[in-house]
């Protein structure tokens, strides 16, 4: 077991209804509010119109438009710009991981002099960031519940993935109606982003029974209730428990004391929806069996059959490969059978740049010390098996 | 699934040698230290020289001798004293938790004018309390990662839980090599201990898919690592896996949206305690399987079955309520195997006071509302049966 230091100061606040919290709970932080959102899904939810209603009298200001994907430049640079000249207290974020993400990067850049790229970047790190209250209205990324960003900019083919402690989330407030109208294509491809977090953690050398035990439950809910979801998108109880598990995705606590895996599938995918700007959770899933199946090997079996047996329940007595091979059938099905497409072509993906992707990936993303190192060649045979 | 709000600020640092972080993490809460402590455990183990040689230059007074089942007098009183008298900036508990329940009344009572029993019975809600810091040494009540504490008033034959989201530790140094030391009973007591917070939460109305599984994970874990201690009281891993199962207890993220139990065998062992002064955990132990006996009904053996088949591994194809009694039996044999004695009379108690104990319980512990509700009846022929 492996040494940690961990502490997520972020407050839950979970349930339906539980939006009425919202002006006491946003009254601690101050009147002048950022509040940022995307396309305008949350003007028909009714969620915006609600938001306005609750914090009449605060000094509200607006950045809306953020995209999946969020991006460095315009809406990073405009929030952080806002934030400035306005001298906001506190970002008030409504949507998805998207929306949150876009807020940390903004929050931190708001309290820093520089080019916010170099907190993105580990240039320097940053001393504080404005505090972040959310309203989720997505279960995916898990963004919610922990310290990291993703943020992609454009002109360099960069996606980039990055933590910064004072990027927690104040508050988040989980109501799990607010994902009732969440499309069957989003709800599939949260449930595939949440299932690889686990899997990013899962795949490891060192691991507890207290570990294993917590993912392999947190894989067959996410499994068992995303078909609630996609059968009935109201179902409250269904939606409630994959909201959950996907909120723990990226804390930490799935795996306190394990050793480092290195997230081989979030490093590879992170290039393909830099490169196509595809939907995350899809592109993960589309690699996730490809990546098992390339990694298989005597050092790494164990570990496939404790995962197809427990989270499967494929019969223990088989032979280890054949469980093995059975489990990454297992969890190629799953994703096809949530209606998930499963090879790079179908999302607008080809052969043309994997070679410039993989290069990409193998520069930046250290897969080189994965638990199942990767080359560049590697990478690039998992995108091409992947087409 | 039930509305939740919850955080827990409490900072985690684990792991062999992770002491040397002390000074850093005492010096940002202040120089004037209020070290509390055990009966001299702690120096035989070498950590209190180790403790004041690392805070060499801190102010430090000391409260020492605070007993397991810690007394409101005169330990808490006398360390209000101490705190008030010397205006102590931060505490830090050296112990298990004991000491560590003790420092948080402690804690809360130095920013409180009045008698601090107001704050433990409820009268009034404290408002702030000292920061503490704990470096543990028993593996058990998880107190180190929770809001709560239990005193006991000796005179009155109180023995009171209660909740103070003041008293979160900020930091709790979690070190497994210090409970190396750790006699068998103390590691058998604090293994039932946890299991049964955890069974306080598993044996509820409504859970989750997730929640279930961590916690048969969790029982499972604590079970097997408890024997891997017994039997080798120096296996690191063992030692750190327990103590992470144990950490989790009383935190709430075992059971976060499940509808509250009643804690029933809580209930119940206090007054056992209270009136005895006996080992906590062995009280619970006594206690669980008479208890799941006693409340085993049409009405909540499908929560026992879901118990004995993923903890136990109980053949799912019997009858439901063979494999109900196959469970507490499990239960029963388990908490035999690792030493505890599995009788009242084995720890002083005889039929004498039941029925005064059993008023106390009825009367104090709001039974009559958990999830399997318990008469004054109910709890006396709970203990009856436990003899």
């Amino acid at each position: 077991m492996q040494n940690f230091d961990y502490q997520t100061p972020t407050r839950l606040i979970f349930g339906k209804g539980v939006i009425t919290k919202l002006p006491e709970v946003m009254k601690q932080f101050g009147s002048k509010i950022l509040l940022t959102y995307g396309g305008g899904s949350i003007k028909k939810l009714g969620l915006y119109d609600k938001v306005r209603e609750l914090l009449d009298g605060s000094e509200i200001f607006e950045l809306c438009g953020i995209q999946p994907n969020p991006k460095y430049d315009p809406s990073v640079l405009e929030g952080v710009r806002l934030c400035k000249e306005n001298n906001i207290d506190v970002i008030l974020a409504v949507g998805g991981g998207s929306v949150l993400d876009c807020s940390k990067a903004i929050a931190a850049g708001a309290l820093y002099d520089g080019d916010p790229w170099d907190l993105i970047t580990y240039k320097t790190i940053g001393k504080a960031s404005l505090p972040i209250v959310d309203i989720l209205t997505l279960a995916a990324t898990g963004s919610e519940y922990d310290p990291g960003a993703v943020i992609s900019r454009t002109e360099t083919n960069d996606k980039i993935g990055y933590m910064d402690s004072n990027n927690y989330p104040a508050v988040s407030i989980l109501d799990p109606t607010y994902t009732f109208t969440v499309s069957k294509k989003q709800t599939a491809a949260g449930c595939a982003d949440a299932m690889n977090h686990i899997m990013e953690q899962y795949f490891c050398e060192d691991s507890t029974l207290l570990n294993d035990g917590f993912m392999e439950a947190a894989l067959k809910s996410l499994m068992v209730n995303a078909r609630k979801c996609l059968d009935n998108p109201e179902d409250y109880t269904a939606r409630a428990e994959m909201m959950l598990d996907c909120t723990y995705g990226c804390n930490g606590i799935y795996s306190l004391g394990n050793s480092y895996s290195g997230w081989p599938c979030h490093g590879m995918e992170h290039a393909l929806s830099a490169y196509y700007d595809i939907t995350h959770g899809e592109g993960l899933a589309i690699i996730t069996p490809r990546w098992m199946k390339h990694i298989l090997s005597e050092k790494t079996v164990d570990r496939f059959v404790k995962y197809g047996t427990n989270v499967f329940g494929i019969d223990s007595t088989l032979d280890k490969f054949e469980i093995a091979d059975k489990a990454i059938a297992e969890t190629y099905s799953f994703f096809e059978s949530i209606g998930i497409p499963m090879h790079l072509k179908e999302v607008g993906i080809d052969e043309s740049r994997i070679g410039e992707m993989a290069h990409h990936v193998a520069e930046n993303e250290g897969l080189d010390k994965a638990w199942a190192p990767l080359t560049e060649q590697d990478i690039a045979a998992i995108f091409t098996a992947s087409l």
